[in-house]
Parts: structure tokens; C-alpha cells; sequence
């Protein structure tokens, strides 16, 4: 998919709503379990219920790594049924994944190419050689790790490197990479006040920003502070919408949380034109 | 398994050598393609003809991602058959892996307790509480990048952060964390300069040490500066060794080349002695 094409989808859904899709056994209805794949069949109601208010999913590949090969074939689904189903749905694998060049590109190749999903996250630690190889695919998109939304955040990433936070000299020395253009980045919604100095490095490029509500992040002060010219913001709930409820009619009320979510969006963009 | 029988089995074998399966379908003998499980019969060869030059062996996740299901299955397979017919094998999941800490436990479960490896790869960016859960498990081995042997490592790696590079504030920093005694870190042998400021922060730690043979390492520069009294190092070769040769008896020259690197390190230990 391309940014204008993800662009146009926000403005038409009026929602810049991602739905984060960390599938826990011991978390979702009960009911579900007797199912012979109790993920997909959780997923597919999910997004059945959701993808008129959402314009991305992001499912994070933890949770379906820790449920062994059931947990892949669980995943091979869902992205497949997304991109079948819902074609005009950005889809992004949560793996956070990095390695060296030639190993890289066996994960952007695993993730962009054969499993076929819009973007992948990744990690920074390793430099440009370890994300190139992620960034030179058409119309797919890396969204690179920049500021978290969780606490170990300040260990790093908020600590200067010569007279610079860590994150700002991640996204600065990033936009030199080949294709960065393909370049999207974490920042943490816990962390409102920092999106105006982020802003002033990459005006342009889209943001994924995990934190708003469970890790306690506020949706307006991250519009005030992180919005651009083309919203330029995805803004990921999880468990506030995916566990609404346990009872059988869960899906209603992941719908329900995510149609709030939706609505705030709707005004913030009613307000900015 | 502990330390203590990790370093048992170096003094037993003469040999710190880790071996890494990164098995890349392009690259295996052609005649394992017809094999039904080609990647676990690939390893399965390589292990029975190298466990006795070996103390540890390496799958990185990603070229078991790139093929699916079915790499994941020759994962759980290959990690199985480790387990039960060399259970004095040390085994690392190189799966680099790091987010927020309830998703850091998924990834945990699914590598530490799940598959029954003995220890995987972390990514330090996301700080403490996206460590510490890999930490919590008892005789399990968290191993997290430091130096790593990519050019991209002098991106941030080695940049300065209040006057000290970044894997210095990394090393110093996870000290501090809970069951620290769990770590070891990655560290390239591409820069064996480097070793005896490391070993100045993490005397007592093993080292996870790539890029010896096809990254251009030198093997004894990385033992004379970064040896300390239990050894301390796992020295990482994976092509070199796997894909020594396309031959139907490609397992013997395998052998060949892990041989001579145990011969080499069994020389080292022996001067040291």
C-alpha cells in the first residue's frame, strides 16, 4: 500500500485508528476455546465487527510465536484474511525484529513478501545496515523503533549522545538511509510533550503511536503535538478495545470501544479543517 | 543448564565453539531438497557429525521465519532433537527480540520454556523491562547485543553517551537489573580491540561472540583480550562451517572446519593453562 493510498483511506474513515491485535489465550471469551482455531476465529470477529473503524492492524507477533506453530498458522490467516477481506487495510507485523544485512533480509522477506503484510517494526540498535535491507521494498513500509511508550524507555533512548536524546539521533541519522522514504517510527503516546521536538526532525513521515489508553497515553495532546499536513499519525489501542468483554458478544463491544476511539478522531480532524 | 556445566563441557571438548544453523534453502546440498523436513534433516546431519567439536549450537529465527510453517517446525524439531539426544548442548535462539514487558514474557515463554532453549538473543533499545522477563527464568541465559559485528554497530553503538559509548552504558546499565547473573552479550569479534575495555565493565560474563571466519574476526585476538577465567567466550561460526560443501558428504566436511577451529581453541586453552 502506498502513504497516499493510507492517507486517502484515514480521511475516507475520518479514523486514524490502528487496532492492535496481541491475541492471549487466558484472555479471550471462553467460549472461543472449543474453537478449532480459537485465534483466527477471535481476529476474524474482531475485524469483521472493527474495519469500518479502524484503518490499520497490527498484530504483534509475540503472542503468536508463544503459541508454537498453531500461533503461525493463526497468523498466515489472519494477515491473509485482511488482505483479502479488507484489501484497503494497512497491516503491520509488530516484530520489532533487526539483524545483520543478509539476515534482515530472510525477516523483510518472511514478513513484506510472504506473508504480505504492509509494514514490519524494527529495532535500531544494529544501525543502517541492519534496516536497509527492510526499507527497499515497494509500497511496504518499516516503522522503526524510536521513542517507547514503556518505562525502560528512559534507560536509552532519553539519554544524550553528544548533547542529543538517543531517539533524536535515530531519527536524524535514519533519513539518510536508502529508500528512508519508506520510513515510519514508534513514539509512545505516554509521551505527548516530546512529539513537537520530534516533529521537527521528520515533519512528514507517519507515526505509530502505541500508549493511548491502557499504558495511560491522552489521544488529544498527541494530535496537538504529532499531527501533520496528512495526519500523519496511526494511533494503536489493543487491549482497551480487543477485551472489552468476554462474553459472546465481544465483538460488539470491541466495536463499541473502538467506534469511541473513532469518534474522538473524527472531531480532531473536523477541527483542523 | 548453568554456567557451571556450560564451563564443565569447554574443559571436557577442549572447544568453546558455537555453531549456527542458519539454514538457508538456496545454500543446503540440493539433494536435501527432496527430504521432507530438508531444513531439520540439513541440521540434523550437521549436529551428529559436529556435537563433539560443539559446545553450542545457534538457529537464528529468521531463516526459520522465511520459510513459514515449515521453518518453524524444523525449529521445534531441530531444538527437540538437541534436547533430548545432546542434552549437554548449550542452545541459543538467535531471535533478537525485545518489546514492552508483558510482550517480552510471551517471547520468553514461547523460546525459554516452550521450545526448551537454553538461552536467546535480546536487543537492549526498549531498556530494562524489556529484558528482565527473559531474566526471570531460572537457569536460562538472556545474551544481549552489545557491540555487534555489522558496520551499522558505529551508527549508535559506538557513538558517544555522556562520554562513554552506548554498549559501555549498556553493559553498565543491565548490571544493575534484576537476576543480572542470566546475562551474556553479543559482542563481534570484528573488533577485537575493543574486548579488553569490555572486559573491564563484565569480567565474569560470557561472551556470545559472531563474526570469527566470513565476517573477517581473528580468533586469537578475540581470545587474548577477551578470555577471562572461565573461558567466557562462545565463539560463533556459521557459514563457514555449514556450508563448507554442496557434497552428498557435506556433513563430514562440516566436521572438517568445526574440527579445525576446536583444534585451534584447544591450542588456546592449552597455553592459558
Amino acid at each position: 500500500m502506498t502513504t497516499n493510498q493510507l492517507i486517502s483511506e484515514i480521511h475516507k474513515k475520518q479514523s486514524f485508528l490502528c487496532i492492535g491485535l496481541d491475541v492471549d489465550l487466558n484472555k479471550i471469551p471462553k467460549h472461543l476455546l472449543e474453537e478449532e482455531d480459537p485465534i483466527f476465529t477471535f481476529n476474524k470477529a474482531i475485524i469483521d465487527a472493527t474495519h469500518h473503524l479502524a484503518v490499520a492492524y497490527k498484530p504483534n507477533t509475540a503472542f503468536y510465536e508463544a503459541c508454537g506453530i498453531k500461533g503461525w498458522k493463526a497468523l498466515e490467516k489472519t494477515i491473509k484474511y485482511l488482505n483479502e477481506t479488507y484489501p484497503e487495510i494497512f497491516t503491520i507485523a509488530d516484530a520489532k525484529r533487526g539483524d545483520i544485512g543478509n539476515t534482515s533480509k530472510m525477516y523483510a522477506k518472511a514478513f513484506l513478501e510472504d506473508l504480505g503484510f504492509d509494514s514490519v517494526t524494527v529495532a535500531p540498535y544494529m544501525g543502517k545496515d541492519s534496516v536497509e535491507p527492510f526499507l527497499s521494498f515497494e509500497n511496504k513500509h518499516t516503522i522503526m523503533l524510536a521513542l517507547t511508550s514503556n518505562v525502560g524507555a528512559f534507560d536509552f533512548q532519553t539519554q544524550k549522545m553528544e548533547g542529543k536524546e538517543l531517539y533524536k539521533k535515530v531519527l536524524e541519522t535514519s533519513k539518510s538511509w536508502n529508500n528512508s522514504e519508506n520510513l515510519m517510527y514508534v513514539v509512545g503516546a505516554t509521551k505527548a510533550e516530546y512529539f513537537s521536538e520530534i516533529r521537527k526532525i521528520i515533519p512528514d513521515s507517519f507515526l505509530l503511536v502505541p500508549g493511548v489508553g491502557a499504558q495511560g497515553g491522552n489521544l488529544q495532546d498527541v494530535c496537538r503535538h504529532g499531527m501533520n499536513k496528512d495526519v500523519g499519525l496511526l494511533i494503536n489501542s489493543s487491549r482497551g478495545i480487543i477485551y472489552a468483554s468476554k462474553d459472546l458478544d465481544f465483538s460488539i463491544s470491541a466495536a463499541f470501544e473502538a467506534k469511541k476511539l473513532q469518534q474522538q478522531m473524527m472531531r480532531i480532524l473536523d477541527d483542523i479543517n
